[in-house]
């Protein structure tokens, strides 16, 4: 016998009740999309490597998947070049095609490809998987998916806060408990000019996104070793100790960034977004976190972070506003916003917490048992009514035991069963089996439609 | 400026309009699917060669797309094996990865590896894409996706039944005129045992599957250059050009073919299937076609195949049973029936026919306009109130020229505009705008939800 099969590490099959289950969470998000008008695209898996290449750092190059192209590979590749054993040079030449990484990326090449047939603002959603060559761990995979919603080609706030209510309509429908963390990179870099290191903002940045991790001592410890002057760490620190609520941190900002243009700036559309919250409502509540960073070079105003409140589990969705994503394409001075769910993070928090509902774990309303051909046929003409009525119903197929196909019903968590045998058939009806109440009626197929209708 | 991005030739970006249109397609399929008690499952886009390569024969091999493995690809790769630049084998060594060719081959390696977890008969359905490196050509991709439903685990003729309702399902709902075509295999065996020429069947099969493209003079000619006798050529003949309805095909088949077992049973399989079909009716209709053979080294019972009446463009749905899906894997003797929706053809004859209902070329239901902050947060309560509905709603983000924003409420095809000026938000109300019939009235959200629900 030939050695069981396996797949790829970092990759995973997903089960029928797996995909029942995280079709329910693409379901709500897809349905939130839809509610707010972002408009579904789709991108190749493959994107050309001179479109990846170079996106995501000297690290995110490595860890693309890249293809070896088709036919004779070597075609073009000269001996030295082989010997000389150059590994990126060497791929260059061997592949022109790579997997899609992120969905930011393919999501810029396509705005300024088809920029002639595109309205904006551009408000879209993709969900699709993306591949990472990374080292698998616990929660880490190589293949796994985004589901992204950014608006393109619009410098309102009012995208923030749309997104913001989006956020909230998705967690809410989901039943997680969920922390929304909101920063503005605009008051990082004026706390980075009020305490007079304009120029050392990642380090600084870097430093205090750890504060909730390793504390504020440990975070001075940091700077020092970067070379912050002792003035700048104890003018930095009222700063990473805000407290209160928003409206009180807000107040503070104001008085110690009063000296910065920016920070002012960050000051005040933080205040808008927020104004605009209070407004309308949100239900998990938004708070402002002035250590929030995440991917500080690309975001360029709003920052958003979510955090579930019951699982220990990192950031379940994240975001913000960037002012140039498609400049690195041709296209320069295209603002936009956008946030990413974590699907699989929220998959992990959605099974630890239990939070599906019922309807979720089985697959088929109702199986009728199979006593025979005769009974088989008659049993798939209620099956067809049943079809109709938009009740899914399926025939177990062969004719085994009763104890065989009543199992099957149990295995399969089919929560009704429905038997046409010999007499049934005569009489005219069906014997419907609660499979979780136990009780077993005589019902006629119009009845069994109203029931479960 | 930097060049224009692409995509890799023979893949595709897809539009929002061609995603609603595509999500039409796939959704009236699962729908179906779930209707009748499939469960979906996803495999990895990327599977080990030694799972792929062998499968799909030597032209197969070289179609798939290989991934150069990560990190040091030439570690373990000889000097002298470069030098030797034998393709096939230093593709070994430089790849241990492939995408998916195809769902079937995936299948059964889900099937053989979960095999402890799954309770049979497992009815399993796929939606993913696949990848070939073949050469583009119009209508030919390298990526595309592929819709697979299966039952393994059944020997029962009432999955055939269950399949082909199902089609009829999916192309009632959809609107497309199909002819339904159903063989089996034994027949094939059969034809080929009576007219002496057993071990030919590979080439009568061949031969005959185009008779209706070549007629029957060239067919006979083809089975000549083959080596077939003059008396075989005769006795096909009247096989070939068997006329009437099913049951006519049936009579004149059981005479035909009396003195082969194999045929014998293979025309009592067909008799069982069409009976079935006949009991439960079938709006398109199938039509037996002993000239149908469909990847004959394949199947091994019942073939089925659907062709749209209204387009040319070859089959758009395609099936039937095999009896060694996972022996490759080591887990011989399960039997299966199965068929694939050709989602792209059935995209391509929906697009040509123009069958969908209008819903599915707006993106969301009602456009907000924007006059100003203060209109703008009011607004978005509005919106708010909309969405608590269930109807989709959005601002326009910015303060734009009302032209602007009514001209992109026109392009994006959106059906409503809602204006919220100075005067409607003293008086309580919202100037509600036709986008199609022209007409505007005045307003309140309850009756604009009542309206739109």
């Amino acid at each position: 016998m030939a050695q069981k099969p396996s797949i790829p590490k970092g990759t995973r099959d997903f089960s029928p009740i797996e995909m029942a289950r995280r079709n329910y969470i693409f379901d709500t998000i897809k349905k939130a999309f839809r509610l707010f008008g972002y408009k579904q695209i789709e991108t190749p898996a493959m994107e050309n490597l001179s479109t990846l290449m170079g996106k995501y750092g000297e690290e995110g190059d490595k860890l693309l998947f890249k293809i070896l192209n088709s036919g004779d590979f070597l075609k073009g590749v000269s001996d030295e070049e082989i010997q000389e054993k150059n590994l990126p040079r060497l791929t260059n030449k061997l592949c022109e095609k790579g997997l899609r990484y992120d969905l930011t990326v393919p999501f810029a090449r396509f705005v300024v490809q088809h920029r002639n047939e595109l309205q904006l603002p551009f408000k879209r959603y993709q969900i699709q998987p993306v591949w990472r060559a990374d080292r698998p761990q616990k929660g880490r995979y190589r293949e796994f998916y985004q589901c992204d919603a950014d608006v393109v080609g619009s410098e309102s706030l009012n995208n923030e806060i749309e997104l913001l209510s989006l956020i909230d309509e998705v967690f809410a429908n989901l039943g997680i408990n969920v922390t929304v963390k909101l920063n503005n990179r605009k008051i990082l870099s004026g706390i980075a000019e009020t305490i007079g290191e304009a120029d050392r903002i990642v380090d600084i940045t870097v430093a205090i996104d750890k504060i909730d991790k390793i504390g504020l001592e440990n975070v001075n410890a940091e700077l020092r070793e970067k070379g912050l002057s002792e003035e700048a760490i104890k003018a930095l620190e009222p700063l990473l100790t805000l407290s209160g609520c928003n409206e009180e941190k807000l107040e503070a900002l104001s008085t110690l960034l009063a000296g910065s243009e920016i920070g002012k700036k960050g000051i005040e559309e933080l205040k808008a977004v927020l104004d605009g919250i209070n407004t309308l409502g949100h239900r998990c509540g938004v708070e402002l976190d002035v250590s929030l960073a995440r991917g500080l070079n690309y975001y360029t105003g709003t920052i958003i972070e979510v955090k579930a409140r019951d699982v220990e589990i990192g950031s379940i969705t994240g975001g913000g506003r960037y002012d140039n994503l498609t400049g690195v394409f041709g296209m320069p001075g295209l603002s936009g916003v956008g946030i990413s769910f974590g699907a699989d993070r929220i998959y992990d928090v959605m099974n630890q917490l239990d939070l599906y509902p019922e309807s979720v774990n089985s697959s088929v309303d109702i199986l009728f048992t199979n006593f025979g051909e005769k009974e088989a046929l008659a049993s798939m003409k209620y099956i067809k009514a049943l079809h109709e009525a938009g009740i899914s119903a399926e025939l177990y197929p062969d004719t085994a035991k009763m104890k065989k196909q009543l199992g099957f019903a149990d295995a399969e968590n089919i929560p009704y069963v429905a038997m046409v045998g010999d007499s049934e058939l005569a009489e005219g009806v069906i014997q419907f089996k609660d499979m979780k109440g136990g009780t077993q009626e005589k019902l006629t197929i119009e009845e069994i439609i109203k029931r479960l209708s």
